[in-house]
């Protein structure tokens, strides 16, 4: 068998998030304890709550630092097992990390079924966590609904890729928000949105303004901060605001300072905050929902997918910064 | 009989109100048309939102200058009518503004039934549109349940001095915010409240958190600005903040900066704005609940009431710079 490999935090970021703040390093392959698992990695996932966790261990809100292994949602096949539930070649969700081989408490672990036609790695999409969140956000949070107006930001990402499509299929007209007229003529011609606004623009509240005439009900928030800020000033009454991420403001320094505030009360708007794991009893309808969707082809699932573990901390660098479409993972061979 | 008198503006406030930005007028009584009814006004109310207006006013939002009568809910007495649904004497709640005598239409008035041991004036505070605001945001939004902690800002206010009372009724524990020492002790000593926390003082931010050790599941929320920040901050996971007014931010210059607004993802908080008039359809079930506590004994109805509408003016200053407690009215004599 062949040794572990792994991508261990080298430093914590001050400023921007490099590659350099993180280093491979080979280590012993794990041995499961009596009641663990050892899985070997096929996809890493790579997700924007793991810079909000640095910027948490920053602020010494969370304990990681410099030498610990990156933590993160693995999707691979079980190798060994010392717990009665699982056998080897079942392929099962996890908690694995940054890393080629896991050996994880099988309470932690999740059998998954294959989909025909699709690789593994659709248990970290539109059947994961980015999924779930969307549809908590769409269906549960905002309640979308038939003729209604949403925006949602990031809408090229894992995440907003995923809640435009949905909002779209329930019968929103659903406008977009990316960084980039690449990325944005994307999630038009390719996501099937009704229109996408570039957030790097210079003129970007002036846009949003104009390709919303008519306001908005509806708005699924990935990104926070002067995106957010532009958007307050576009709900209509009675508005609702999902709000599923900050990514805007993950970084050191003054927190934003929000402007538009005042809209919540002038439009009598509520805005919810939600994660995923608050609402474990969902999660299951969510699923049902999402693998019938997934069926009938309602999705277009954006991948970016990088290979190799040693392209890990690139990777997130380029996921970070708004580079690559959809759900970002790591083949990890 | 008389001639009506006429509290106008004379200037909109580009900074702080003052009382030399009214004028006083007589002018001859109003006649009142086929469907109209005369009435004489015996209470005034002055409100906080005459404030936003007359910010909107100066930002061309609403359609008020120099010259025009200002607005406002009164409570009186029917001296002639021309609909047969109205007779003299009857007593009745309109919207007769800063004047004696007003000429209203039938349909915007409503006729109020005595309570008996109390002035008109429980019609434009318990029973009135402070008292069904307060019981919109603790009962309809916040939804408040016994063993809950509860922040009201504004606590003296018209509106706080009843939201608090009703939480600490409905078995939360409640914490007031209110400007001064001597307006905090009466918070805590006439209206029950667990606590109660001064703004002014340099150390607010740190006394909330004293405060508050536990944090907070419910929020009622009129002032805003540096008051909501702090507030934010001391929320508990799932929080509701029920925004009912922002009185902190309504001035000209730019709009307050909200630092601590990531709150409401990482405490997955519920925020939302509220308006009276949006809810109409629970007014009734409102005032029953209302009319039931005012009876049991429930509120300590704080007044301060400034005699003849040539005393509006400066009443209404000595609001909105926080003198006087409670629901603030003018006696029209």
């Amino acid at each position: 068998m062949d040794q572990n490999l792994q991508v261990r935090l080298r430093s914590l970021p001050l400023e921007a998030v490099e590659a350099a703040q993180f280093e491979l390093r080979s280590a012993p392959l794990p041995t499961p304890a009596p009641g663990e698992v050892l899985v070997r990695a096929h996809y890493l996932s790579l997700d924007p709550y793991m810079r909000k966790r640095l910027a948490d261990a920053v602020q010494g809100r969370v304990a990681l630092a410099p030498g610990d292994l990156m933590m993160g949602r693995t999707v691979g096949e079980v190798v060994e097992s010392r717990d009665p539930g699982f056998r080897p070649g079942e392929a099962v969700l996890g908690w694995g990390g940054w890393q080629r081989y896991a050996a994880e408490p099988a309470g932690r672990l999740e059998k998954v079924a294959p989909v025909a036609g699709l690789p593994l790695s659709v248990h970290l999409g539109v059947l994961g966590r980015p999924g779930i969140t969307a549809w908590l956000g769409v269906v549960h949070v905002a309640k979308v609904q038939a003729g209604e107006r949403m925006v949602v930001s990031s809408a090229a990402g894992a995440v907003g890729s995923l809640a435009g499509q949905m909002g779209r299929h329930l019968g929103a007209q659903v406008t977009g928000i990316a960084g980039g007229t690449r990325k944005c003529r994307a999630v038009v011609e390719e996501l099937g949105l009704h229109a996408c606004m570039d957030y790097k623009s210079p003129s970007f509240v002036q846009d949003l303004q104009e390709a919303t005439p008519q306001g908005l009900e509806v708005c699924f928030e990935n990104v926070g901060a002067a995106v957010l800020d532009a958007t307050f000033d576009r709900m209509n009454e009675n508005g609702r605001i999902a709000v599923c991420g900050l990514l805007g403001q993950y970084h050191s320094g003054p927190p934003y300072a929000y402007r538009n505030f005042a809209r919540v009360l002038d439009r009598a708007l509520q805005v919810t905050g939600f994660r995923i794991d608050a609402h474990p009893q969902l999660h299951e309808r969510a699923r049902a929902d999402l693998r019938a969707w997934l069926q009938a082809g309602v999705f277009r699932q954006w991948e970016t997918v990088s290979q190799g573990l040693e392209s890990a901390p690139a990777a997130f660098v380029a996921m970070l910064e708004g580079r690559g479409q959809g759900k970002t993972l790591v083949q990890v061979t």
